[in-house]
């Protein structure tokens, strides 16, 4: 069963693969009189665009996105937003070797094996080109949530990880790692730039925040704020983990390590609430949101297309070795930090629109 | 909003509060057909029961399962499978001040923030009571993939692992920890006394692995099969990180050394589809099972229920103190296994249902 | 595929079959805080009850509904709520015969194709007393909507309509039929008696009124407040047509004859939005409200349940004869007018909560 | 909340607006492996398209459709199938008028009481142009269900039948009316010719036939096969009833009248199930398909486009007066007719995968 709709309220289904006329977005549900246009969706799909810079992938799309629906006078109108781009740099190649052989790490066996028959060209729906458009509809759900303020950072890559003590959020958008410790982004441009001349490949981890989260959105039990969260950022491609809070650091502490205190807080008006001393939990308890910034961590694999041959097999399951010699990322980490950005706004804006259905 | 069903095909629901009359699970869509007796689904129920060795709770419940419905002559009809357990072990005691303090690390705050009021007897519905459900359904669940076979066991407490050179399968129903190693579960046993003792409490890791799984279950995007399992393995109660196949570790490798190389495999009648040398992506590409065993490693953080005072608030915004007098469970992660065992199944089965909902 | 949940976000899960022992409904989503309690769904239970009178069934069912779950201290918490009510009236009687008969009108041959089995004790699954749980959600819904009132009426049975003229709401909780119209209830009573004795059976059109519903509630395309009126309304077993306004009968009348022309409403504050001069639209236009009474009417069937003999085949393909002997209604609507209101409050509950969603 | 996709495993979402740059559908689920083309859809289009004879608006729209996605060498890949019309006949002209005034039976009030906005133009979301895709989504649904042939009929315009004794199939689609019994056709085109130059509208009922459905298809007991249909065709623009079978007719049956005998049916491998003798049910029981043609009829209100000026109110609430001058239909349910057929056609592809996903 094939199922391209992310989201219980606001949900969004995307369309499209990588070779195809298009790939589209159609984001339902959008709260009405919210000001939205190109304009505003387009500096998103800008930050993820290939070809930037030599770390990732020279494959050029301009990724401009069109408005075709849901929008009228400059503001939702509360019915379904279509966003479509129009794929433009399919370079004709020849296919027929990808056609029949299957690419270790890639989807090409799984589909086969699903479908019997796969659109080949280039990934075809399992395609990362299919995070473009969570791209944008994560634009269109920050809307729905201007309270929250999202950030994300690459943390680590190829086990080379930040040092927190070099912390500055301004320097995120400064370097083309996303990476927040400029010591670390000096580093990471050697490293990278050596994988990407020996044909190799790197992982890394993916750190986000969301800060503003007001306690109570998120919901028992199998919608729980973390178990949405899990699933979107695990549906993106090349994720193979997911940790809220402390995550797998958390197993290791003991129940005084892993306490996130609380103390009174008061404002003007009296009793603000709990002030917490800790963040353990990652602004999360019980499936439901604290108030506390609503942190997760993400882990991408090296992507598996590499200049080293590996052993595979072909569609008629003869011996065969694959090694790539296209266009991609030696770090497919780096770009897909803004999609896990959108993925964590499409998550939020859902469940502020999930705790208002129930909770008025 | 409440969303307490999981599942998109093989759905089930359920209710309860840890100290009401009773919980339940109705599960939905389970096909006809099928042989099913509470005497089946009973073993799985106390596995995961309290009060069975002193590295358990001690709290007493038989957790004795009822089919209300759906099963007629010993087999399923198609109809809805009713669950339910009554709560036999509600000790009357005085909640005065749970009712009015909030437990650090519970989901106290979070719920009275959501929903104004919440039922504060035993944590309500945020209660890890509610995984007994989870264990009966996914014993259902297990019925519907008898072509699989699924085991969970415990990998690590309070960071010390097993060693994989010990690994013995059969010896993790031999120990009170699930614990395939029997020299780290003589360690475990010094360590979780320790911690029961000492009022503290411990974090666990938990692996499953699911055999048998064909090639072709899991679907794009939205419902990729390590989506899915995410989301389930996230929503169990004290879970901050889910990993499939390498997951964080394999943010650390390269591209070759990530790499899963295909064989040919023939069997008498021919190509018998692609032999894996290697398994790093646990069993499952671009969300689709690949015919390897499908692997998951779930984080879970120490209760937050320990003798040590935290510092806390009450509902009122006053400071105070919260220590844990009841019977708790030194690491949850321990019961928690049969419960990611169920998760598992429940996943499972579901994406077989939506497999042959799309593919015949 | 299974599918016994109803609604978008306030959602009810039905299970049980006729003799087995019970039934229940699982509501998820009710907002938290309304006051609950068992005597307030106990009344609607009881107008549906069987065996009241000589014009229903005489299986006599006390259907006491029980709460287990979602209310603490007489308050709905937001968690699911689980409603139960045992089966007490199950006779021990010979099942042989319609084990191995196909009854003309009842689902007995279509579960047998479907399921390849079914459980064939008072029909199971396929019997009308899963509607006992509708009407046990819908006392739940109607305290989502204290705005709205709603009635349900009889309005022909046999083909003997009601005059409008007679017209009297207060009349309908005074006879047996649920009928407006005094001079009808009193024809109906011979009628009704008459098919009875001749252990025949009549069809019945019920209309239900929703006043109060304000303007604002539905939504654009596929959750049209029709649409899940219609959906509603047609699950109801022995339902074979459903009407919004004029229905049908709008089909029959010209663009002017149909038009419900609007003239401004002015109250203290100033413009008060539309007031409409009539309402062939049942107070729904393109999907949504219009603050104007929801208006609807149901087809219900004659029950297939007679004495005189109806040509038939066994499970086996043999030819036989099948004539009920049982306790059975003469009159399915009547006992379904309950039925009726339940669905009507289930669905605008649930509009409700989708519009605050959506639109705050 | 804004709802804009239908069914249940295989499942469309349709976007855009009436005077937008496009409309369009996505259709997730399909099964892989099925030949598709635009040429294929296209005639089910054309069937649809304004502008082709006297009797329908005058709008001229070619509704060429594109497929962007899901199709690869002329086949379904089993990913989301998107379909896209661009909308051509766009008349610039002042709509000023119509942005201030709410016409009569349109959902120009109920639209802005939900969302405080609408775009004005041409009805905007809530315009008929949307069916558009429900026929081309239909066309997609038809090749799913290869095993099922479905053909649609007006059966009345403005009160005036068809005679059941002229039913002729062939005639269908020899009159521009879709009308089976060439008499009425002759009729109908003084009648509806007189109500266009006229400026009124007439309504009419639309009948459905689909043969060739297996028994067991629909599903117990809020996924009903009768219940699915009342929704979707409930959910068709100006729409007001839906009968199944005998529909209100048979709430005057006794229950005598309204069995559907059955006898054996024997072919040359032995039994093959009963043979029904009377079709009163529309060939579902219990919600579930009996093997007998799956009946409905659909009510079609006269269009509220009307030259006769109607009394109405501005959105400032002042008296005001409309008066329909543009292009539109004499009678909607003449183009609604293969919408009706669509609707049928989506319904019943998506119980074939639901049947399977639960029974193989």
């Amino acid at each position: 069963m094939s199922w391209n709709t992310f989201g219980r309220v606001l949900r969004f289904t995307t369309w499209g693969e990588s070779h195809g006329p298009a790939i589209g977005a159609v984001v339902d549900d959008c709260p009405p009189g919210i000001a939205l246009s190109e304009e505003e969706i387009q500096p998103f799909l800008d930050a993820r665009k290939p070809g930037q810079n030599k770390f990732t992938t020279q494959r050029k799309e301009p990724d401009a996105v069109r408005i075709l629906s849901g929008v009228f006078e400059g503001k939702t109108t509360g019915t379904p937003i279509s966003l479509l781009i129009e794929n433009t740099d399919q370079r004709s190649k020849d296919y027929s070797e990808i056609a029949r052989t299957y690419r270790p790490g890639h989807a090409d066996y799984a589909y086969d094996a699903k479908y019997g028959l796969r659109d080949y060209r280039g990934g075809g729906r399992s395609s990362a080109r299919e995070t473009a458009m969570r791209v944008a509809a994560g634009a269109v759900a920050r809307k729905v949530i201007d309270e929250v303020s999202i950030f994300a950072y690459v943390a680590e890559i190829g086990g080379d990880r930040i040092d927190p003590a070099n912390f500055d959020r301004e320097e995120i958008a400064r370097n083309p790692f996303w990476c927040p410790d400029p010591q670390a982004a000096k580093r990471w441009e050697a490293l990278v730039d050596e994988a990407r001349k020996a044909g190799s490949s790197l992982g890394a981890v993916v750190e986000c925040v969301a800060e503003g989260v007001p306690a109570g959105w998120g919901a028992p039990v199998y919608a729980k704020l973390d178990s949405d969260l899990a699933a979107g950022m695990m549906s993106i491609n090349a994720v193979k983990g997911v940790e809220i809070g402390d995550g797998f650091e958390a197993a290791r502490l003991t129940g005084e390590q892993n306490a996130d205190p609380m103390r009174p807080s008061l404002n003007e008006e009296g009793n603000d609430g709990p002030r917490f001393e800790a963040n353990h939990a990652g602004g999360i308890a019980g499936g439901i949101s604290t108030g506390q910034p609503v942190t997760c961590r993400v882990a991408f694999k090296p992507t598996s297309s590499i200049l080293t041959p590996v052993e595979s097999v072909t569609r008629d399951g003869e011996a065969t070795e694959v090694r790539t010699k296209g266009r991609h990322d030696p770090c497919v980490g780096i770009r897909g930090t803004p999609v896990v950005e959108a993925m964590m706004a499409l998550v939020l804006a859902d469940h502020k629109l999930l705790h208002r259905a129930q909770c008025g």
